[in-house]
């Protein structure tokens, strides 16, 4: 949510935390449409009806079906990040470090696959979204791999749990190869697991 | 290079080779200027002057600039996979299992690298080539892993060890973040260590 950061004068904050409201409320429920039908049943015109507003309130709010897709996806992601850094354990904070770094596994690949066609109805709109992203998820895996005693360059080992959780990566593996999802997440967990558990020097043979 | 399969007419199948070999040898003068002088470098202007052709005859050769990036990856990358098939030990066949495993790592990092600009020069016209490399080398790796005695679900080991070799995550830490790629490489060779020396059920903690 964006709000000023001082007040300007009387009638003009007010308006602007409404109109901030409103756009929570509307992107709250194009989630819920995404959740439901995908993103080919999210259009403005839907979401305008199922908002009870008018179609052009959606394209002032958004610009276009690609800016909402492209906050409807940053919604999500900050949803998820926020269920990461505060949310219940194992993901959240509490678990165990191996506890916490499996249920991030799964819980991000699982949100990347529904991510990606809302990354793909989103287009150009997306825009360096997914740096930062990357960088939040870098420093948390990077973290619990410190948190487990693991030698080594934490950053790119870090960077190297990551990059088979990558959109093209999932989407070909899950969307054109059909792989069954669980397969996927048993295969990343035993990634995970053999990154923490070798000794730092036992890989030349 | 393309061949007909049938011999068609007197004049036409002389013709056709005739193309063919003027293409190849553009292609190759086009790889030389870009090993050179980088992507930039590379203008269908250039490559007639140099190859001593009139700019028509670029143009027909390959339609647009992007159809030229898109053949000169193509061809790259058919040389790089020739390397890993055929080419001398340790990338090629000959060394022993971990020392082409390595030796893979580093040569295809390096490759993706070079590649990366081709890939953004060549834009939409890289079609499906990126699937068919990516399945070559999830084979090759595939391969290895087993005859490093690897237990697991190897399919899906490779494409994690390939996933960090992947355009965006190199371009990120070597162009964006300036990691020195010796870094990468090593972070690499860690990476399969850990893959290759770990038993089976020795993640969880």
């Amino acid at each position: 949510m964006t709000r000023p950061l001082l007040p300007l004068a009387d009638a003009a904050p007010a308006e602007r935390a409404d109109a901030a409201r409103n756009r929570e409320a509307l992107l709250r429920e194009a989630v819920r449409m995404v959740a439901e039908g995908g993103t080919s049943s999210l259009t403005m015109e839907c979401l305008a009806h199922r908002a009870g507003v008018g179609k052009g309130t959606v394209f002032r709010r958004f610009g276009s079906r690609e800016g909402l897709m492209a906050q409807v996806l940053d919604l999500s992601e900050r949803d998820w990040q926020a269920s990461v850094l505060g949310g219940e354990p194992p993901l959240g904070p509490g678990a165990p470090p191996w506890e916490r770094l499996v249920a991030f596994g799964e819980s991000r690949l699982r949100t990347t696959l529904l991510h990606a066609d809302l990354i793909r109805a989103a287009g150009d709109a997306t825009g360096s979204r997914s740096v930062a992203a990357s960088s939040f998820m870098a420093l948390h895996v990077g973290h619990l791999l410190g948190e487990l005693g693991v030698a080594g360059d934490l950053p790119l080992l870090a960077t190297a749990l990551l990059a088979p959780l990558e959109v093209p990566v999932l989407v070909q593996q899950v969307d054109r190869e059909h792989l069954p999802v669980e397969r996927v997440v048993a295969a990343w967990v035993d990634l995970a697991g053999r990154v923490v558990s070798a000794r730092a020097d036992a890989g030349r043979r």
